[in-house]
């Protein structure tokens, strides 16, 4: 959380695959893996389509410095084609983003600057006063309203980072910052990218909770809705943390 | 549904790692890449340890057969740690596995034969008589008791697997069979190894559903209970289909 943000390191990965010139179709998953701290500093990233199918494609994505590996990945693209389709999943019920106030995220959690956040649920706990005892909770979830600063049309790769834009959900239960870092990240496209470029650079609607959080890790889900109520992606990830 | 069952691919790649030489600690995430199918016959497992940490250590993993690449995988390995903990997700309730029926799956799904079933609710949908429509259902839910067959003790392995042998949740919606097949797969670990030998030969619980289908795939969210309440993992998956 005062490192680099990951789900820009995850937006890299993806777009180089996505820029290849052997790339097949659209992304359809992606799974970051963060193996050591990037550096500020130049970067290598290495995307190799491992395997091409008629419909389908399989990446390995790396990013090293100094010829040390800080980042892995692997991603599926495809070429995707009308079938049956229904979202499952429900949108939670939640006031307009324009009837949610903006709330900044606090100072030390730089990356932050980057989006604008409205929270509906779960804000981010304020730091308890002298001597106050931290005000737990026994509900990770964060419901908010999300968006690029300055506004910018969503694509995958802003979409990517948005599914990782959660602050974690440590702090929410524990009711103070404490020491976390992701270890590894998942997102799901559900969106192909005419969906998402119809989204236009409004605000999204993110939900993300924890199901169990021990021995050093916890785990983070997470939906992102648009405005009009599809279901845009659904993300995953392992989180290290000290408690 | 009709090939090679991914979950013992992602279980043998796993298991790559853990046997390695300079293994650090053990599993806490697995992600698997079904790039093409694995054929009968001999098969070359390449584990590579991307970048090994104070207590994590980060895997690349790679079946082969014939020099083309079949499956990709990467994983994270950790030392853990006692920490704060707490279970947020709820266990379904259910009846006890031995009030529940072994139900087989359908002899064509042969993979199924190396474990027993007992589904609680969502189980396999019965082909339709002749001439009549299939049963669909507006949930994906399956709910059930499982364990390998013959039972042998639970270990990350056979969890990884127990991850995947849920039936696509597509037929489920549907009320039918149809082509299917997963492209990516992930398993979190929230049990350590101490923990899942505790669990013993038992029946453990899954339940899964899923969140969005569309434009060719869906997506599967599962969580795996021990009998004792714990969660020992959460698996996600993305599922290629026609319909």
């Amino acid at each position: 959380m005062v490192g680099p943000f990951g789900g820009n390191t995850a937006a890299v990965l993806l777009h180089a695959a996505q820029e290849h010139p052997e790339r097949l179709g659209e992304p359809v998953a992606l799974t970051v893996n963060f193996a050591g701290p990037v550096a500020d500093g130049d970067f290598t990233v290495t995307a190799r389509p491992m395997r091409t199918n008629r419909s389908t494609q399989h990446w390995s994505i790396e990013l090293s410095q100094d010829g040390v590996v800080a980042t892995t990945a692997t991603a599926v693209f495809a070429v995707r084609r009308d079938t049956w389709a229904a979202d499952e999943a429900v949108m939670p019920r939640v006031p307009a983003a324009n009837e949610v106030p903006a709330t900044a995220m606090p100072p030390f959690i730089k990356w932050a600057d980057n989006y604008e956040f409205r929270w509906v649920v779960g804000g981010i706990p304020q730091p308890p006063a002298d001597g106050e005892a931290p005000v737990e909770s026994d509900d990770s979830t964060t419901t908010m309203w999300v968006r690029d600063m300055p506004p910018r049309p969503l694509d995958f790769a802003a979409l990517t980072g948005i599914c990782d834009s959660f602050y974690p959900r440590a702090f929410l239960r524990r009711g103070t910052a404490l020491p976390a870092g992701t270890v590894t990240f998942t997102v799901y496209f559900h969106a192909d990218a005419e969906a998402l470029a119809g989204q236009g650079s409004e605000p999204v609607l993110g939900t993300a909770r924890a199901k169990a959080f021990g021995k050093g890790y916890f785990d983070q889900v997470a939906e992102i809705w648009g405005a009009d109520g599809r279901l845009l992606a659904t993300s995953h990830q392992l989180v290290y943390f000290k408690a």
